[in-house]
């Protein structure tokens, strides 16, 4: 497919609904913030063979893209906008594959409330590389970042951990039912960003930041950023009914990253309005610890007994 | 350099003076708009071997990074604001030229006032890809777009056209002196941005474009988009002093691309504010010709005898 015909057929109708995209016929779109609100942007690039896989499906491509960048913006308390992308493409990609591609771009925009409104579209000698700038909103003032976790704040955790992880290993040969494979491949593929739930904790938490590193690697971020150190209870830590019981799945879920759950330090004053909001959004948020003064993170089990989460090569550096 | 001290060496500088950049340290940046303003947002994005050379000079490559975007910007009547960046290396890439790039980018940000607030670093196993998204601000509902030449405006242009066609055919062997080869093969990799005309041109302009295809190619973009007919003078073309006299520099002006130069038409009524304009700001805006009703682009010379402009093969794709 030329690079008109791409346009034209596969990206110009995901514009359509955002004036501000002036139709993709522009080089750049218009953004009307309104008063009383910050945009909140952020910008990644996922590369074949290093964060994808040549036969991932192109609509699970599309969907890691969007919601990675979702994730972001969640993290931040902040809702959906917009996006822009660039496709550098090789010239050996095929047209089903754009379109898929597309496809799955479509779905989502449907499923989050946002349109393409920009980018760019270039050929590449290298693999496929494709980068999502996204846009979203917070009202001013108001944007949760990592920095501001308080010595006594709970740290909570939306949904379940490990699963994205344990997902991986089950595509490299863990063995597991049809079902669980298709549950945790699912969560690996597919992560869903807590859109819902990040605009709702502001003003409800102090610091947040989504699970994307592995949950040790994100609170030690927080934990950084706050300049305050946090003890939390492996044995704490919400698995899912699949995970449970699977080989690894405790350390998956300390250490495993690509869950995109939201992991947040909130006072005791707001515990109670956490929990309704749990109940009314039909999320599972579960209280895995404790920020105190001081830095480092103290992992324990429900005993109090100290585990080493060194030696689990949390590391990823 | 590993992920975090290139983050922390060469890419945080970059981000001080901005606080929405929250100093690089989270996963997204903030940006407020003032009242009355909307948000321009263009990305973009250039490969090795594709838009710049192995042995550009990586201040170079950075400058070009930039400007080709504040160019959009420009030509959307917008002023620059911030900037985020994906850079996606190769193994190979040194630090040298890390470095390198990253002071270029801190001579455009203090040349046209903006700052880094954001973006991704990845590794792979292609070329080196580098991605731009910039935002700019323009006041609400007065962006210049593709659309709205009439039908009696003038065509105008600023600067001089040809010469980063010629700078690149230096490049590739064509003779010159010292001193020319200097001044074409600078206009094709430090392209000047019209970063103080664009915004001054709101209310005097009814179209707007900038040169990137080349004069015919964008041109065209214009009557399609505003759904009119052009009359554009070869020989009114203005040409650099260097340019004169160079082989195929007639071509060069009407369909050489990568010169980064304003194009854009304006009713009669507009001609004594632009040429004053024009002085004040020491900007050479030349009129080309004039925009009727009807559609496509005609080209003649200063007799009025059409040229084949098809046979110079502008179409690039």
């Amino acid at each position: 497919m030329g690079e008109f015909d791409l346009i034209d057929r596969l990206l110009k109708p995901l514009a359509r609904g955002f004036p501000g995209a002036l139709g993709l016929t522009d080089d750049a779109a218009l953004v009307d913030v309104p008063p009383g609100r910050s945009l909140v942007i952020a910008k990644d690039a996922i590369v074949e063979g290093v964060h994808f896989l040549a036969d991932d499906p192109p609509e699970a491509v599309a969907a890691k893209l969007l919601r990675v960048n979702l994730s972001d913006l969640a993290a931040m308390g902040a809702s959906p906008l917009a996006y822009l992308t660039v496709i550098a493409r090789p010239k050996s990609l095929d047209d089903d594959w754009l379109e898929g591609f597309a496809a799955g771009l479509a779905l989502d925009q449907q499923t989050y409330g946002l349109h393409l409104i920009g980018g760019d579209l270039v050929s590449t000698p290298g693999p496929l590389l494709l980068s999502c700038t996204i846009l979203g909103l917070v009202p001013e003032g108001c944007a949760l970042t990592r920095k501001g976790a308080e010595p006594g704040d709970h740290v909570w955790v939306s949904g379940t951990l490990g699963d994205a992880a344990l997902g991986l290993r089950v595509l490299k040969g863990l063995a597991a039912t049809e079902d669980e494979a298709f549950f945790l491949v699912e969560r690996y593929r597919r992560p869903q960003p807590r859109t819902a739930l990040g605009p709702r904790l502001v003003g409800l938490a102090h610091a947040a930041i989504d699970v994307s590193d592995g949950l040790v690697a994100d609170l030690t971020h927080i934990l950084d950023e706050s300049g305050t150190a946090a003890t939390i209870d492996a044995d704490a830590l919400p698995l899912s009914a699949v995970a449970h019981g699977m080989p690894g799945c405790h350390d998956a879920a300390l250490v495993g990253g690509d869950d995109y759950e939201l992991l947040f330090t909130a006072p005791d004053a707001t515990t109670a309005a956490i929990e309704a909001l749990a109940g009314e959004l039909g999320v599972k948020l579960t209280r895995i610890g404790r920020i105190a003064a001081g830095q480092g993170l103290t992992v324990t089990d429900a005993s109090g007994r100290k585990l080493d989460v060194d030696g689990l090569g949390w590391r990823h550096f």
